[in-house]
């Protein structure tokens, strides 16, 4: 390979035209542009190895410092927020961010990640935590460089899983806190509101839902239990309307739960609706625990008790990590993270009517 | 420029190594590379002109099937959907999307766009509507297309921002009929609610407020105005947080507003935590309007009076136009569409608590 890099100005040279016509070509303005001149500079091009600015480098080492980001949906205050903590981070290692929804699906995300891949995006965070990272293994088998978030890969048996660098929360901790919080003010009746359990991260603050009732004598009961319908996706963008649903079907059962734990804050401040629909209020009528803690929680009426995830922190961690690795900086095997969940009580959470009664006797 | 573009294979056999080993080139495996197989191979790629994949396309036209998305930041969830709807529609198209955060900062989407260019983008959607286009249309110059989004370019004089294309609903209408809802329940004090005043949609649905409340015969009132401090940006992140002090502090004056108009839902939505710290009830106590419908509106407590964007419809249109210029399918002169803004009506607002009493007696 030539050890000078051809400009712009060397291909127009020898192909006897003017920069600016060989930008044009650069830049798709063919309309007025006789194929003799465009064939004339392709051929230069070719002759010089000419490649327009960036693509120099690509060619050269085969990557861009470009980080691709699959998430769910940014529709989601959640994952529109982990875009920017993303793209803040990798903005100060001087990356950009090539942003995809693939609304949980393997084959979708796949397809981004091969697409990236064919750009010269050799690293991608995958926000989304699928019960199988079969598609992002055969990925990093490829080459590609991999972080996955919410998904404690080293947990998995299978040994290609826990070669991917992880970044995740304590998911069981944070459904467990939230659980005893609310065991903690007298509640025995508490649902569980959550979208199609086909997540890792999901199933584990479900577990750790189990773990709390199981440790305080609870037997779980199916009637307390609500699981958005997997026909309509995963409810990252309807978790709202979810949520509503939820609240407003456990609350009118029989025996209706006096708490609910809503699998993320979507689905707690959609249930704040539902639970106004039927003329329930917060936390009077019944308590409502979130995850998360998104921008909304703090302003919602009431504010919202939940579990805390510390995002921007997390995510500063998960850039590093995977640019380290892109870089060089960082070889030896994988690296699995783990932070720690907080609950923030705000006022969305009180102890039981009857046992508010009760107390008035 | 050969007309039979190599792979990776035809590098393999002239370089005298396998394909798995130009395959690590490309993929930055170099650890276990001899300097002269490198050299070799990337002799090799030269000499034939080899790029990988979709870099070809890249190189022979000069373009990706990328756009670029410039937005203030996607943790706002209005610009999340904003994301999400450009990503869908670039999708269908074949298009793929790399986001940038800019917060409004001039400099800072032209840094982007630059970079978005030299990776061979040629179409950018500028999300945020700054008070001059001077850095894109020194970018349109350079033969970049783009699309503005709120902010009707054709109503500038200068010739050279009209002929950039452009996407946006009627501010001054929306800010017009929010206000002359508000004026029909019987508010005559009616806050006005911002961020900074810098940005076009912003300043036009300030214009849309004026004018409805001249038309009724109202004079402004500066105590009733409140617009964020630039020093602490535009606002978009932190909409929520300046809705609740602005709901506050207007609450707080001596002859407080009965109603509120807010620049958008997130004010809004943090005016409502505003009032609910002084104790006042929405919206008995304080009548508050919106802006864009978000997610959020329909599920606030109460469900929130809002000016609806059809956002969906809107950058289906805006990603089309945009491609159709980068594919020559759409030649001319600049377009400027302009799509109709709708009040929905929920139970935010109210008539003032005065005109209840009056009419209990």
């Amino acid at each position: 390979m030539s050890s000078k890099i051809a400009t712009i100005e060397d291909v127009a040279l020898l192909a006897k035209t003017s920069p600016s016509t060989v930008s044009n070509l650069l830049n798709g303005r063919l309309d007025r542009m006789s194929p003799e001149t465009r064939d004339r500079i392709e051929r230069a091009m070719a002759q010089l190895s000419y490649t327009p600015n960036q693509l120099a480098r690509q060619l050269k080492t085969g990557q861009v410092p470009i980080l691709g980001l699959i998430v769910p949906s940014v529709a989601n205050p959640f994952w529109g927020s982990f875009a920017q903590f993303v793209e803040e981070a990798a903005c100060s290692r001087g990356y950009q961010v090539l942003l995809g929804n693939a609304g949980r699906d393997p084959a979708q995300e796949e397809r981004y990640a091969e697409s990236l891949s064919s750009y010269g995006v050799r690293g991608v965070i995958f926000g989304s935590s699928p019960l199988s990272l079969a598609h992002v293994q055969a990925l990093v088998r490829r080459g590609l460089r991999a972080v996955t978030f919410d998904r404690d890969t080293a947990q998995f048996d299978r040994q290609t899983e826990s070669e991917i660098d992880s970044v995740t929360i304590e998911n069981v901790k944070g459904g467990r806190i939230a659980t005893e919080y609310l065991l903690s003010l007298g509640h025995r009746r508490i649902g569980f509101l959550s979208g199609p359990l086909r997540t890792v991260s999901r199933l584990e603050r479900l577990n750790g839902f189990r773990t709390a009732l199981a440790n305080a004598g609870l037997e779980p009961d199916e009637d307390l239990f609500w699981e958005g319908s997997s026909s309509h996706g995963y409810g990252d963008v309807e978790g709202a309307e979810f949520g509503r649903r939820a609240a407003r079907e456990l609350l009118e059962r029989p025996n209706p739960p006096t708490a609910l734990f809503a699998i993320n804050d979507m689905y707690a401040l959609g249930a704040y609706a539902g639970a106004q629909d039927l003329g329930v209020r917060v936390p009077e009528g019944v308590s409502i625990v979130g995850f998360d803690d998104i921008t909304f929680a703090e302003v919602a009426q009431p504010p919202l008790t939940t579990v805390r995830q510390p995002l921007r922190e997390m995510l500063q961690v998960t850039v590093s990590m995977l640019i380290d690795r892109l870089e060089g900086r960082r070889l030896g095997p994988a690296d699995h993270l783990t932070f720690r969940p907080e609950l923030i009580v705000r006022a969305s959470a009180a102890p039981p009517a009857k046992a508010l009664e009760a107390a008035r006797r």
